[in-house]
């Protein structure tokens, strides 16, 4: 019997602002203090990056598009693609997206927010202050989750960028199909699935800053990394 | 008030046959009989594929290798990338995937699955078929789904290779974010994030090859394509 899995908004955290804990914002929300030990608690880099003060002023003394792409150059270790305004490149995480992660919406007007330093270690920091403050939340887990185009097909999708305390991937080697045959298809991302479910809740506008997952496979519930598992070393990938 | 969405397994589905009725299986199982009008039915590319007879005979007088390479580029119009026996290659559909989208495992020793021929009339002929059986499923929506590679990250996720009765992507432009300044992300593929959530309760080997998401947006209940709406057009494509 496998179970049904739901994905709760997490509504009522508020405005965030940098040095804010945001276990604690997110605790204090009806669907937060509902928090149960196996939930995957997904988060969107937007308020993390404001809690970690990952914000920059824009310097208004340039045309804010070229302030804008002068920041987006910085933040990229490689640029592989541009087309106007443009640039799909990668972080130093390792991370290819639009404009090195850098966030030009959702913050105040002459201001950038930039990705986490260390996205895994946010979903630690997190999950530990979770942790802390309800110790029956003995395996909790925690997503960093971003938006990210992808090559070939349109529209956006959201991304796990860091984790804690759950699977980045999963491996499933070794098992076999209902015929008999080793299956083919062997690692699921399912820190990504999660961020993709968990964005069905949230829209773009709408103030739902993060989600819980309930219902996991258990067997997810490890130590997990999105820099370990998910990202792509460049030697191995074919479209780098 | 945004609500929460499950997502529910359907088992029961059995073996899948070529000319099969696959709303007449979904809605023989217990979660089908459940189904509610304003679900998303997220159907996986195996077995629409086993209902609509689209296996193949591997040829056994070459080795097995040799014969899987031959219908992978038959079933490819362009070929990206080879590394050893992966093939990263375009489908006529548009689809940019490894094997052409060409299922070498849960089929039967010596059959080889592919993909339906235009799998948002797949998804329509589900569709149709569960509101014949059940009127009151007026706003249903259907989603055939399929496990893809990306590029940059490593393990897999299910997107969706066809839609009917369900967006593929939503438009936010427009929209305000909580600043009152307009969305720089506006386009979301919700097809994609509804078969990445399926996945989440159907594991690979459980025998799972469906789900319900009850709870979806409502404005997200319309007439949708995956090949409208989700299949960049080459020109317009970056990296191809």
């Amino acid at each position: 019997m496998t179970r049904s899995i739901a994905i709760i908004p997490v509504e009522g955290v508020g405005e965030v602002r940098p040095g804010d804990v945001l276990a604690e914002l997110l605790l204090a929300t009806p669907a937060g203090a509902a928090l149960q030990d196996g939930d995957v608690v997904v988060v969107t880099q937007k308020i993390v990056s404001k809690a970690e003060g990952r914000l920059e002023a824009v310097p208004s003394d340039v045309p804010e598009a070229l302030a804008h792409k002068a920041i987006v150059e910085r933040e990229s270790v490689r640029v592989l693609r541009r087309r106007g305004d443009l640039v799909i490149s990668e972080t130093a995480h390792g991370f290819v997206c639009a404009n090195a992660g850098v966030d030009l919406s959702n913050v105040e007007q002459g201001w950038v927010a930039l990705l986490p330093l260390d996205s895994d270690r946010s979903a630690r920091r997190i999950r530990d202050a979770l942790r802390a403050r309800r110790p029956e939340l003995a395996r909790v887990g925690v997503i960093v989750s971003d938006t990210f185009g992808r090559p070939w097909r349109m529209g956006l999708t959201d991304v796990a960028i860091g984790c804690a305390g759950v699977a980045a991937v999963i491996d499933l080697r070794g098992s076999v199909d209902a015929q008999g045959r080793e299956l083919q298809v062997t690692e699921v991302a399912v820190a990504d699935e999660l961020a993709s479910a968990a964005e069905l809740v949230m829209g773009k506008s709408s103030g739902v800053p993060a989600a819980i997952v309930r219902g996991v496979d258990p067997s997810w519930l490890r130590d997990g990394s999105v820099r370990d598992e998910i990202v792509r070393p460049p030697a191995e990938d074919l479209f780098r």
